[in-house]
């Protein structure tokens, strides 16, 4: 048997969980995805989209340089196809391309990763945000159509997070109107964008500029790093790829170091700032809009991981239906290992928090389109918040994605463990987003360093921006209401409990303010209660924004009672498991009897059972195509083991009855053993 | 540049903190190997073993067939080394081979796995334990030689946790006194044995045996999978690789379907039951002791991962000492990152925990040898309380080093990511063990089955085992005792955690049998709460234990006070970091008020600076090879950053100056825009 035949039909322990679902799943969709219109569009663009893909294990077997050139093939064909799809139905448009070059649909088009991500998503914007009209015709237009291949290039070997400390320096020689590039040391080299190893040929340095020796800041420049024509690089430019990595090994991460590179120095993009041809230097007016872009960026982190994790819960969901394991009942048959309540409780809440986070990320990019309106008419009111709120949801994202998928891919045991599961992927690329894009712990602190601002400003009675305003109610009735255990009542507790920690955090470090430490280092000696202040904070927003839209949500008035029903119950899991993972935060400041906890235990349990019946319809509802899933425990048709049987039948190894190694190594080593032993 | 040279010398940031601990790492060495001898024997031996490996890198970059030799190669090597040494120093003992073939020196010979392990761990021994003499003298004595390579395989496709549920099945015929084995189904194939693939050729079957159609339960048999001259698969055997896996991708697991495959009725191992020639079928007279040969495999799932999580806490230590990052006052250069208090508090608690669990699993070692020879001497009385232990220890052991490991990886932000870091792979090899050898909710909840037997004996006033005395003692005194803040209190609060949280169980428990429900069901729907009581179980045994080694250790009295005082604030640092992580369940049960949980916030602080100039030496301490944490951020000269680099510069794709894919697929890409845009 070296092939094996994949039932047509649907796994009928799966197909009995569709049957007996109490609502569409179309319903689930449309709320998901936003819009029923949306997901048409999306089904439509996928069934064009998947008709030719390459097995998305092929990479999983080839050689590291085979591997590289599919990731290459399947980024340029994903990028003219979309570009075509774009063109057909709304040219100029950007939600097919570049939108779908990332999130779950490029992950199907691109398993093993986009060499081009950061050319679309980074370069061609910095060339359109930071040049001129002269540079956007000389470079933009070029990298916009895909004449040239770019990247950014920004973090060292040795520098990261801390952008000052960038040691690549660009140093103005105004006898030929160039800049001389370098970068000094091996800490200095260039390290980690995306496509830098081999796939692109130009990119935007960042360093830092002198002029006479003068520190002018960090500039960004266009550099040449590879011929047209030929691919070498050019002289001065040392390139290559940085290494193997946990996961997205065909994004062509690279490494870049430059000695005595000069060049012009219009290629000094100068939007903002400006070297005049006698070296005068012209400072950029803007400062306080740096870090708004880094806001919509974080929001996509926050979405992308958001889907990430619904995948990985409806691959775990359908696996939990159709893998049957130890009666309950003494003597009666397996049953689907969702009926076992530890199982139902690995999963369900996942599922919850996956539609939290997709509904708190939508928001935020509401907020966000809002506040990039408001800064049209010169209104920056909002900026602080967004920016606050950016970095808590792109962390606990992050991290809940990243830790859910693991225990999700726990929860199917051994199994979960095998590429074929795709697991193990979700989980590399989920991680990758708690490091990248600012590093969580800093951004935790900043939000913490905010939260600061914000109780001293609720102490001198000053009023709050909207969604921190929970901050005066709370100070200003320091005891806790009476405690219902409604979800109102659960939102409260959580807002309790972050007043308070950002309370104690606020005594300790004022306290170290008044022992002398300066401002930051004050920050850093209180930094693990600013971390759970900002914790808490997250968790605020993601359920009152949860609770909002289930109550109060704009689409509330067309859902059917069933799926309202199953909403409610989402949401109840969703407060009360929060309730539960913060119960010490919330115990410190909140008063809660042993009675009422109990309760709460009781309605976790019963409401992991009301879901129990509606989780495949649930996950359903999510859309994602078995192209995305790309998972032999999760597609829909729910043929697990033919599906695992399959995929070990690609394994290289089974391609020939005795490998090499035998006669090279094993062999040897038995009969030189069996005749020590007759000796 | 396409070589770098490392530095002879030690990255003068990471000398300095050398030069300043407050110990000797000598001293820590011994307490955390046992012994001073054991040091300088693994010290003797590593030296000795790893003069001639193979880069490490090697086989992250070979095609998977290389790959697979490579592993056979290494398993080879490191099979007659170890042998080899052991006859040398003490002909016919088990301190070298095969210990050494697992744990972190079996990890540093090989890399990808070992696809021999079940051979030596499970095959032999099964042989030994489970065969007759004359069985031992026929497969046994082959198998110890590796004259034969067998694995042990009971697994299947659509089977794990649950062994009465296993299909495969063995019918006598007593016409020719020989078995028939069949896999009858897809899910009934054998599934994951390490070595099964391509390297053994021979297995133990495990199988359902009927007699003239009667159950008569799981046997084991002896099979030949494939020809010892050959290597051939046999007629009915169709045998093969399951796929390729998060880690551990040379271990060749595998999967084995077999088709009316004979097999003598001598192949039965019948040291305890046995088929007679004319069918007659006799019970084994043994059953309690069926699970001991588990206590000590989780025992030794324990005492790796434990080894694992000091791996990486190492390699994060001496990466956070070189790593410079973000000042901390303005103006200031980039300090150390660890010190921010936020990347100590990522890093130092993950020490304290690798001792802990150290610490734990070694007197849970002494404890199953001491049972081992109460057994000898038939008292089983121990039995029950080191199973729960066992099972304890190895759930959450493994559950904390995966996701300590993980945080830990985080905590050298991207650079964590690279394969050349070696983390991710420690993750991939230590998550594996949550899953494998009882999977972890599984053994939670047979706790909890047991910490409910534990309750009703606490109320029925019987004496209990001296590890769970603590409930009868707390349940004496309800209220409890005055907060101290002494770590016997800090003890004392998860000792009245967990007995609250049991009782609460129990409570829910035995409503639920009260109310009709059977048992098993009863137990089904107390999952959460059994979870939760079982894990403050371990808690409790794992905080006690470390407690008790250093306040009482039988080593305390040779202890440098230098030392001692570090001991204590480990100690100090766990005890209270384990506070906070079950802040919660604490806070429900015990009264604390919100200055003595602030008091403890300071401590936390303090001890971490305390404990912040000792880490280096310390993760010294844990003796750990370069070859064994084959980290460029980890070794021990610190020399990240050259390190790095060289390990870039081994990537196929380095190797010549334009990659295959250009003139593939990026150059027509590139021209056929450039074309398309001029038209």
């Amino acid at each position: 048997m070296n092939t094996i035949e994949i039932p047509k039909t649907v796994n009928p322990d799966l197909a009995i969980e569709r049957k007996n679902a109490s609502f569409n799943p179309d319903e689930m969709a449309a709320f998901f995805w936003g819009r029923k219109e949306i997901v048409d569009m999306k089904r439509m663009i996928e069934e064009e989209l998947y008709n030719d893909l390459d097995d998305p294990l092929d990479h999983e077997f080839a050689s590291y340089e085979e591997m590289a050139s599919l990731a290459v093939k399947h980024a340029v064909n994903a990028t003219k196809k979309l570009r075509a799809i774009q063109e057909r139905i709304h040219p100029g448009g950007s939600e097919v391309y570049p939108t779908l070059m990332g999130g779950p649909i490029g992950a199907a088009l691109m398993p093993a990763g986009n060499p081009l991500a950061v050319h679309l998503v980074m370069f061609t914007r910095a060339l359109k945000g930071q040049g001129t009209p002269e540079q956007y015709e000389k470079f933009g237009r070029r990298a916009d159509n895909c004449e040239i291949i770019g990247t950014y290039a920004q973090t060292e070997l040795g520098h990261g997070t801390f952008l000052r400390g960038l040691e690549s320096r660009a140093d103005y020689d105004r006898k030929t109107e160039e800049f001389v590039l370098n970068t000094p040391t091996l800490t200095s080299y260039k390290w980690w964008p995306g496509g830098l190893g081999q796939t692109c040929n130009y990119c935007i340095f960042v360093a830092q500029l002198y002029i006479d020796n003068e520190p002018k800041g960090i500039q960004m420049f266009v550099v040449q790093v590879r011929d047209e024509e030929t691919h070498k690089p050019l002289p001065g430019v040392h390139v290559g790829e940085i290494g193997k990595k946990l996961g997205m090994n065909g994004v062509n991460n690279g490494f870049l170091g430059l000695k005595n590179y000069r060049v012009p120095r219009t290629n000094m993009l100068m939007k903002n700032q400006q070297v005049l041809p006698d070296g005068t230097f012209i400072k950029s007016p803007v400062s306080q809009l740096s870090y708004f872009p880094m806001v919509y960026v974080r929001c996509m982190v926050a979405i992308s991981n958001a889907l990430m994790l619904a995948q990985a819960a409806t691959v775990v969901t359908r696996y939990s239906v159709v893998r049957r394991q130890s009666p309950i009942e003494e003597g009666q048959p397996e049953p689907k290992v969702l009926e076992h309540l530890t199982q139902q409780m690995k999963v369900i809440p996942e599922i919850a928090t996956a539609i939290a986070y997709r509904l708190a990320a939508g928001n935020l990019h509401f907020m966000y389109n809002e506040t990039a309106e408001a800064i049209n008419r010169k209104d920056f009111s909002r900026l602080p918040e967004l920016h606050a709120l950016a970095c808590i949801l792109k962390v606990s994202c992050s991290y809940d994605s990243t830790y859910g998928i693991e225990r999700l891919r726990q929860g199917c045991g051994g199994h979960g463990y095998l590429t074929a599961a795709n697991l193990g992927n979700l989980f590399a690329v989920s991680t990758a987003a708690c490091t990248y894009e600012g590093e969580n712990s800093v951004l935790y602190l900043q939000v913490g360093k905010i939260l600061m601002k914000v109780w001293a400003d609720v102490l001198e009675g000053k009023k709050l921006m909207p969604t921190m305003a929970y901050f005066t109610e709370c100070a200003n009735r320091p005891q806790f209401p009476q405690w219902t255990g409604t979800w109102d009542c659960l939102v409260r507790a959580l807002q309790y409990a972050c007043v308070g920690a950002t309370r104690v955090a606020y005594k300790s470090y004022s306290a170290r303010l008044k022992d002398g430490q300066s401002q930051p280092v004050a920050v850093n000696n209180t930094g693990l209660e600013l971390t759970k202040a900002a914790e808490l904070h997250g968790r605020v927003y993601v359920a009152s924004n949860f609770y909002e839209e289930v109550i109060n949500g704009p689409t509330k008035s067309e859902r059917s009672p069933q799926f309202q029903k199953v909403l409610e119950n989402l949401l109840e899991l969703h407060l009360i498991q929060t309730f539960f993972r913060h119960l010490g935060d919330i115990l410190r400041f909140v008063p809660v009897t042993e009675n009422e906890i109990a309760a709460l235990q009781i309605r976790l349990e019963e409401v992991l059972k009301k879901l129990r019946p509606d989780v495949v319809a649930i996950t359903d509802g999510f859309e994602f195509h078995d192209k995305v899933l790309n998972s032999a425990l999760g597609s829909y048709d729910g043929n697990v083991y033919e599906r695992l049987f399959e995929a070990a039948l690609k394994h290289p190894l089974n391609k020939k009855p005795v490998p090499d190694f035998f006669g090279k190594y094993l062999k040897p080593f038995m009969k030189e053993n069996a005749m020590k032993s007759k000796l």
